[in-house]
């Protein structure tokens, strides 16, 4: 496939207009802004009349009208909590128009218009691995599902065809579609993606007494794991309640794992550190973990692989990094990872270039010769 | 101070040789490394004369002998259960010598001490924040405390002389010196260090059994998240063991919201997502994450300061990513952090630069002008 831009003919694309859009929030003006890009005409409909301005000023698609042409695909992209009235309602309105909503929670729309009595064979449900920080329209990009997994959840009753709309519009949007059942779907979140966000707010949620001075003592690690401690309050409880079951079951296991760590604690505090079973207690929990994080595939969803890492010191000055990027480049030498860890006080950044093994002797040398300092681990 | 480096000459450096090593692992080694570069007479010993014999290869001293000079100044880096040991050992062994250790816990070793009776006035803990995921001197570095913290917990009876002797050596090897009693070192540790630790590990405990086609959703959230994860289970286990009372008390806060957040989810998987106060446990936590996460302090020890980020594509190509860095620098423009986010499947990065927000217009026209695909956030 060549490269998406505004000028490609919409030819290239599978997925056939007009498209509906309900709800044009950061995901539904994202996909409207790709599809608009390759002239796929897109009809745009929100609840808040100035979200749905602000999704046509931004390019995404043209306000829907009395006089439309019905659509062929209605993409919903509204909150969890209102996308089964909304599917539910298209599907209804549109009676040859395949329907799918975007929810990050799959189970509980499916088992919701289940009870609606319409027709869900044109219905299909997913979900786009994607998203960011920021919300709304004004921080639509059309580049926002490629490479990414696009969860599509047919139930018994989709027929054929409405998959494989579905499936066209995550491939013409560059994302990788990815088959499963809803319950599936639900129970995949709450472990990849729901756990991760608890975990970071409850490590964060520790610091909000702390002394001033303990968090001057913080380093990368606390830093990595509460990153997505700042995601948004009021669309992460929807999403949660919404996968509710699912979530409480993988955190139980993570309170028994935090209970049998608390029992070693105590034998320690109490009986000190050599205290029967507290020592493997502990390396047994950090061991599984250990297990655990090494199932996570890495870069382009291959098994995750060993790279050898440079650390490189960056002086805090413009064109410092370029500079280290711009002689890497010259030495030939693909980076695969990146890290910036930054010195605390100090004006002085450490680069941290993953490389593959066999390469990383050369790199040393050469970025030595360059006046570099080096340190490889 | 100007840059160290091994042609720079001894006087620069305010600590006095000679200098006893007992224990050469990463942290010992790298001390020897720095000190020896800078002309200090360094002396070493091991327990394991393998690996005694290994730091004296990598240039972190010389061997301990019968006729040597009685050190101004051991530090002991040892593992934290055999510490106490041997700083009592070293203070009765060279009675005009100041003893340090670096172990990562404190308040233990301090209490270990008051038990031999020995002369403690010339002892002081200290602790540098500074370390690698690989052990041993085979992964020592002068630069390894280069800007990080270096906690100094002199007790009451702590000589002012030779608190000053350790806060030399902590500023010699370019660290930043933090004094605290032993208590208030061992308190913050356990929040900014074990307790990231220990959710980590938990996190990715639940993956061990995870589906194969749920980690294929993995993004960068559980990656940050579960990092740390790969940590040597049996070092980790003996700091915690010797932390074990601090730790508790930070991990029984996270039990209590960790079963808030449990009986607000049973309500919702029992009554339904809009069940009486489910949605708003679950926000509060969110919210005091976002609170808690907005403490840590940013860049160079600063307050966190919110940088505009302007994410570019970058495709998979030895020298591509050297290039936007070249360019940036052409540009002027000061990165002041980076990540890269991989793309599962497809062979495209994402590199988000953050910079400050003045910047970031004309950042986003220029890569542009130079046909970069760009979108801001």
């Amino acid at each position: 496939m060549t490269e998406a831009g505004p000028a490609a003919p919409a030819a290239q694309l599978a997925t056939r207009g007009p498209v509906l859009l309900i709800g044009t929030g950061l995901i539904g003006a994202s996909i409207g802004l790709a599809l608009t890009a390759h002239g796929v005409p897109v009809r745009l409909r929100d609840a808040s009349p100035s979200a749905q301005a602000l999704a046509r000023d931004v390019g995404a698609g043209e306000p829907e009208g009395p006089d439309d042409e019905p659509p062929h695909l209605v993409v919903v992209a509204a909150p969890p909590d209102v996308t089964a009235g909304l599917v539910g309602a298209a599907l209804h309105a549109y009676p040859h128009a395949t329907v799918t909503d975007v929810a990050s929670v799959k189970a509980r729309i499916q088992h919701e218009l289940e009870g609606f009595g319409v027709d869900l064979t044109r219905y299909v449900g997913s979900h786009p691995m994607a998203g960011r920080e920021r919300h709304g329209a004004a921080a639509a990009d059309s580049d926002l599902f490629v490479g990414r997994p696009w969860v599509i959840t047919p139930s018994a009753v989709s027929r054929t065809d409405s998959i494989r709309v579905v499936r066209d519009l995550a491939v013409d949007l560059g994302a990788s579609p990815v088959e499963m059942t809803a319950t599936e779907h639900d129970e995949a979140v709450a472990l990849v993606s729901h756990l991760p966000q608890l975990l970071s707010s409850l490590a964060a949620a520790r610091l909000v007494t702390a002394p001033e001075r303990a968090l001057g003592l913080a380093g990368q690690g606390l830093r990595d794991v509460t990153r997505i401690a700042a995601s948004d309050p009021t669309l992460w409880a929807s999403i949660l309640v919404g996968n509710a079951d699912h979530v409480r079951r993988t955190l139980r296991g993570v309170r028994d794992d935090l209970d049998a760590l608390l029992s070693s604690l105590d034998r320690a505090a109490e009986d000190g550190p050599l205290a029967l079973g507290a020592l493997a207690g502990i390396a047994g929990l950090i061991s599984a973990g250990n297990d655990g994080a090494s199932r996570i595939p890495g870069k382009h969803g291959g098994t995750r692989r060993r790279y050898s890492e440079v650390t490189v010191l960056v002086p805090d000055r413009p064109g410092e990094l370029g500079r280290l990027f711009s002689e890497v480049g010259e030495i030939g030498i693909n980076i695969e990872d990146f890290q910036m860890e930054h010195s605390p006080r100090q004006k002085v950044g450490m680069a941290t270039l993953s490389v593959l093994p066999g390469v990383a002797g050369t790199l040393v040398t050469e970025l030595e010769e360059r006046g570099w300092r080096v340190v490889v681990e």
